[in-house]
């Protein structure tokens, strides 16, 4: 998809906004691609993010991978208007095994209220990427609704 | 549904299991009710769960409710059996403004593979019940695979 | 939920709409109560709507319910305004044996915009209501666009 | 997605079970790719397919496209091995106006038991390919159910 950004600042209003999501600095989480439609954070495995069987908790990759997508949706959004996630859905696809990950956030469709996004996480095993998690999302523009912007 | 557990000793089990999840602890979310097929988690707002605008980050909910289903499947599992996340969705209903927040899981539909349930994420508003997220969910019984088990 | 209609015409008008679903009549589905945020809609197994094992196709059931739910949300909104499907998701809980089957969509939150639905297929089997299908959708009010009522 | 189907036989063994869909006769729906781990699907507006504002039903689209990934799943698995839908999320992009569509399901991971799908249903408008629905699904395998072949 070959997309046009409508606010020509989107990529300081991506990174700035990204910096007040302070879950994603607790999850030690840094925002790598901000690019029109397409984003992409990294983060890594650590003992306090995993589950019962030492993986990283799928909600620590899903909570990565929603804010991938909701600032994919954001980056082509106009100045002034704010994003919240709707609804998503994610496929486990591995075990969470690795040390770092990558998750990816792309808008499938671009709409005035609704953007539908492809969210992925990933992880190099062994020298290849392995896919670990599959989103399907959709966000919300909010417009006019006190302390929701960015 | 009123569901027998295959294993009398669920409770201790899913306590047991719940107690590895460390990143349970690092959202700060304590177990409260385990009866079979049904779990209860309860956590509070905290600065550093916070999305943008100030509200818990969906992820956040996501992931204790994501649990509460996981446990919900594995209390009606046999001994030895392990439960991973296969896939969930999730609306979110509301904001999640609000201190305590309670996330529900409930089975379903219990196979030998896989557990359907359902969750809810809820916060008290002017003495009223708000439920903030729903989900509805997939749970897999790992049976044999070194190192998940519980 | 105790909701109130929008419009107290609400009845006749889902009542029309759905008479205008072409595709219901395709599958014998017939609707039965509609009550504000609530309705129900029956169809039977026929031959021409099975899967290659001989059971309904999943693609039937999810219709009837996408339907079910599309129209308990509209029973809601406000004169004049149409009702589109954003998103859903379905869970398979049993094969789906059985001669009659019920589809019941029930609004979880109605919004301005968005409304959450909760769905259902059952059957009868044995004496018993059997669960056969779980879903969980988003519906979209359509404002002045041309052709979308109802 | 390199993949090797464990079925030398695999393109009869879809076609064949595809012939015994008969609710895709219903729907006029013809298979038409078939190759390891991706399956098209194709089929038209017909009004007797429509919802109440004269577009293709959802509920068409995703009967077909969960048939398309249905078959994706079951090229790749070993012979005597039955499909079923456990469970798909699909987001509708755009309306369903358009006289031929083609559903496409394409294999995201294959297990022993679970395979994750990857589904999409697009039209030719003035000369472009638009998408108007996206799935993500999952498939299982069963063996030995009586019944539940292919």
């Amino acid at each position: 998809m070959t997309v046009q950004p409508r606010d020509p600042n989107f990529e300081t209003r991506v990174r700035d906004s990204f910096a007040r999501q302070r879950f994603m600095a607790t999850l030690g989480a840094s925002l790598e691609l901000v690019a029109p439609g397409e984003i992409t954070i990294v983060f890594a495995h650590r003992a306090e993010l995993t589950q019962q069987h030492g993986f990283l908790h799928a909600g620590v990759m899903t909570s990565v991978v929603d804010s991938a997508c909701g600032y994919a949706a954001l980056s082509l959004m106009e100045p002034g208007v704010g994003v919240l996630s709707v609804e998503f859905k994610v496929n486990m696809l591995a075990p969470a095994v690795g040390e770092r990950f990558v998750a990816t956030g792309r808008v499938v469709r671009s709409g005035r209220t609704l953007t539908v996004c492809s969210g992925e996480v990933t992880t190099e095993r062994d020298g290849a990427t392995v896919a670990v998690l599959l989103m399907q999302a959709t966000m919300m523009a909010v417009r006019g609704r006190e302390g929701v912007a960015d």
